[in-house]
């Protein structure tokens, strides 16, 4: 008999109520009672960075991630350079708004050779690192699903944000795993006792079938074809007892009133988290 | 330097004209020079098996494969022993069109529980093997993209077609490696090595970016991101040295002239594979 997911767990990722500011988003969670949220840059960047801070801290909520620095591969030297100072930035507004990690979405291939994207991440991560360390954020390298290789991410599973992970600290860079990701994956257990004490994030939604779309097909939980508290459960037997964020890239979510989608997802959390 | 690759190697996998009947499709290639043609199950039942071995026969081409066996996982044991049943006739019709090798798409889950159907794929292909055996068809699993893993394939890397495909002859079961399905993969060219003796297929298209869609987001070689010459030269290196297929899924391709399209075809080949 599995153990129903505790609400205080419950974070909103923003982009879930994506035409909801900032500020309305936090509004909504406090509404809500959902304890904690997950920010985007740019609605941080709509809002103002300070008043950001000022809002989320007014209302209570607690900040589960900012989403997302990463992007690293790029044609030359100096554009990488730029990638690197945007991730600097990142940093500092992770820290400026108590963010518990910084998500890395670590960026596509500019070109066909992705092993050379692969190493630049590598690179760009090891970078970071210092900087990162200095302002009290951890890095959280989040494998995108192997679709969005070509245009979102080179790392593409769990081993692979492992194995980048390892040559650094535990407490500085880990690893975020999120359902819609790496559900597929054969090797998917094994690499989440891999990384235990390394987990940094968990993302829930669900894999929607028939699959519509590349990006917006995401579901609610309990919509799709994931063993969502499967993979809650292996999480937390690697050590991971944080907020579990709900990410959901879909438009008719987008689309409902914020308020009901904030229900929907307190309802499903506990049935199918 | 890389070799260019022969065009005794070409074969159209008609999906790629997907408006042709099975007839067009081979007065198609003989006009345009190809030597093989890869058949698809509905293709030949629309014509007929034996119209259909007749027609490839007078044309003097040869059969790369036939598409598609597998589709093991099901709810209940009758259904898996009428997918079972299926692939027996399948195996038939191959032997039957002289095709050197059935593929086999696995299938999906027919519920949230990926571990079982990953279970019934392999038990679905042991109980399968003696079939093909005694008509001389050999089986070879193709590992999907990960983004079929719900609705068509819980096999999505070259890892995992390799263990199942490993308790067998290598004369009787191998895989088949499709640039679309496994370029993702950070470990795809120590499968390919993991492979050698067991590649019984080779399919080309290219990924396109930006990806409009899951299924018909294919494009000609040349017009994506795969490293496809690299891949190529991999799988050879692992003695492959049969057909190359052209599958494309793509409506603006499905909508050109057939001949137009077996043209292009003509001259992507030696320059992108």
């Amino acid at each position: 008999m599995r153990q129903p997911c505790d609400l205080k767990r419950l974070s909103l990722n923003q982009i879930t109520t994506e035409r909801w500011s900032l500020r309305e988003a936090v509004e909504g969670c406090a509404r809500a009672d959902i304890p904690w949220i997950a920010l985007w840059r740019h609605k941080v960047a709509a809002a103002g960075l300070a008043e950001s801070r000022r809002i989320v801290r007014d209302a209570g909520l607690k900040v589960s991630s900012l989403c997302r620095g990463g992007m690293f591969p790029a044609a030359t030297a100096d554009e990488r350079q730029a990638r690197l100072d945007d991730n600097r930035r990142a940093v500092e507004e992770a820290a400026e708004l108590g963010a518990e990690v910084l998500v890395l979405v670590c960026g596509p291939a500019p070109d066909r050779d992705i092993d050379s994207a692969r190493r630049w991440v590598a690179e760009g991560i090891e970078k970071l690192v210092p900087y990162a360390q200095s302002h009290g954020v951890k890095l959280g390298i989040e494998p995108l699903h192997p679709m969005y290789a070509a245009e979102r991410s080179v790392v593409v599973s769990l081993a692979q944000a492992n194995a980048l992970a390892e040559p650094h600290s535990a407490d500085q860079v880990g690893v975020v795993v999120d359902v819609f990701h790496v559900w597929w994956d054969p090797d998917l257990y094994r690499q989440i006792a891999q990384a235990s004490g390394r987990i940094v994030g968990f993302h829930v939604s669900d894999w929607i079938v028939p699959t519509q779309d590349l990006l917006m097909g995401r579901g609610m939980m309990g919509d799709g074809v994931i063993e969502i508290s499967r993979i809650r459960e292996s999480v937390e037997a690697a050590g991971y007892r944080g907020p579990i964020e709900v990410e959901i890239f879909n438009q008719a979510i987008w689309d409902a009133p914020g308020d009901e989608v904030l229900a929907l997802m307190k309802q499903r959390f506990p049935e199918y988290v």
